[in-house]
């Protein structure tokens, strides 16, 4: 019998759904603005919406669960969204318990970072792999780990949460408090901030000549045209990645690197740079490690999110130990 | 019947042995200065050695294995030294063949750091938690992790690599190649390095006032009799431990970390620095995770060789998932 699952990607700007089967194919979709304002009961009700929809008249006997990757920090041990910075009035809820009680089906919750990383896992660039460490760069940068072929969750289910790692001790301003974490260089907002104030002034770059902001699009477009600020921006910008990842190679010995988000539409331009300097700050052990780019591009969380449900009703033999 | 492992802890200077039961506890022990510069046939002898002498006049039948922890790398999986910078001519052996050939028994072969983090699982401080993260401060920083029951391996063994991992992005030079490592800041031999250069010259404070060397210990004696320089030193390392630490609470979050190592003897002395740090480095969900100090102090490595023996033949079911 065909097994479906909806996966939902709930983000801080959209609310994305799909009816997708288990061979991670995705049948039908649809998306909402997220109410992220609007408090969760708003939010629940956004979800049970598109789950709705993307379901609408598919049979029960088919339609195995509900998969949700939301923002995190979630508590997966219990259900319970702890305090989701995107997401008004997220504190303390009994997320997982409101979902399955407005929708009506099993639901699986998940820290978007795992859920992606489980969605590449089964079914993208980390195919058949014992071993791998997702990472995703965009307005944050979060993550998600497999290691001995389990997806790691770690106490509450936070581990991986990658983009909190301090690089430059006493650093810049972290948007969670900190300063000098991960994210606060490499980010995709980091990479954009740094490009607008070093465009500012220059006459030499086309950068900040046009309407269109400067963003991180904006600055692999104008390095692949040969402006050279934007070139030593990209260059920058590989370097502090590679610095993080080579991080990441010590910590948990991926057999492969994959970087999805929005900063990763410009991989071919930043590869070079990672791997620069991965050869020089990676031990001997860990350099040769692929870094590759997420092959489900947008769809990472959300095929992953269904992913959850059909691991967990029937997980894949051939991939566990 | 009472089973019984023989544990090794080798290591760049000792090669320490002990006959352990299936409680963790050491029956007999014994130790040899390791021939580090005499290659990997003298080096297995010396394990050949010890191990008959620990399990001297016990009956085979009680013997269940050898378990033996090693500087790194190893590639545990194939159970090959890939290059271990202690020990003379450890580069790519086969050296569980080797022990294995030498010993006659089963053997398992553990990286140092996973070992201990074992041994402190089993039987130390971490026991019956479901994810740890171990540390161990001394010469270098290494460490091992346990997550969701299960200690972590990754990629041929390599996981936990912690020391390597960058705290300031091109800073101080490491002995691993890189700049910037945890290792490079926060290790027995940075502590003391950054002792002496502080010491030197300074009339007001009793380091290096008598013939005893500066290192951590001194420092720590010091500052327990008031020295305002040993008092700061201490701060500034505890600092930096504090780093390292939240860091690893964002990538694996444990239900503990527990330290050992060298550096662990003035955990009293520390505590509050860490803590301090770890409160404004680590995000909210992560603070108030225990930070404690290692239960089996130096034997936690010999422990833990031996609980890779009986965890091997007969798991504990009741801490796995």
């Amino acid at each position: 019998m065909k097994r479906l699952a909806i996966g939902i990607d709930l983000g801080g700007t959209q609310v994305r759904a799909a009816l997708i089967d288990a061979d991670g194919k995705i049948l039908r979709r649809t998306t909402l603005a997220t109410a992220a304002d609007a408090g969760p009961e708003a939010v629940t009700d956004q979800l049970h919406q598109v789950a709705m929809s993307v379901s609408a008249g598919v049979s029960s006997e088919h339609l195995v669960g509900v998969g949700v990757s939301s923002p995190g920090p979630i508590d997966t041990e219990r259900g319970i969204a702890l305090s989701i910075p995107t997401l008004a009035g997220f504190v303390g809820i009994s997320f997982k318990q409101m979902i399955r009680d407005r929708i009506g089906l099993p639901v699986w919750l998940e820290n978007d970072g795992i859920a992606a990383a489980l969605g590449e896992w089964r079914f993208g660039a980390g195919r058949g792999k014992q071993n791998l460490v997702y990472i995703t760069v965009s307005t944050g940068i979060g993550g998600g780990v497999v290691l001995d072929g389990r997806l790691l969750h770690g106490s509450r289910g936070l581990a991986g949460h990658v983009g909190h790692m301090t690089i430059v001790r006493d650093g810049e301003n972290c948007p969670c408090g900190n300063k000098g974490c991960w994210e606060a260089y490499a980010s995709g907002t980091a990479f954009a901030q740094r490009a607008r104030l070093r465009a500012s002034g220059q006459s030499e770059t086309m950068l900040g000549k046009t309407e269109a902001p400067i963003d991180g699009r904006a600055v692999f477009e104008a390095a692949l045209k040969g402006d050279a600020l934007a070139a030593a921006l990209v260059v920058e910008e590989a370097d502090l990645l590679g610095v993080g990842i080579a991080n990441l190679l010590h910590l948990y010995s991926p057999d492969i690197v994959i970087i999805g988000g929005g900063v990763a539409n410009g991989f071919d331009l930043l590869q070079p740079g990672i791997s620069a300097r991965i050869k020089s700050a990676a031990m001997p052990s860990f350099r040769d490690t692929p870094i590759v780019r997420a092959a489900l591009g947008d769809n990472s969380g959300l095929i992953g999110a269904a992913a959850l449900v059909f691991d967990a009703v029937a997980p894949p033999a051939m991939v566990r130990i």
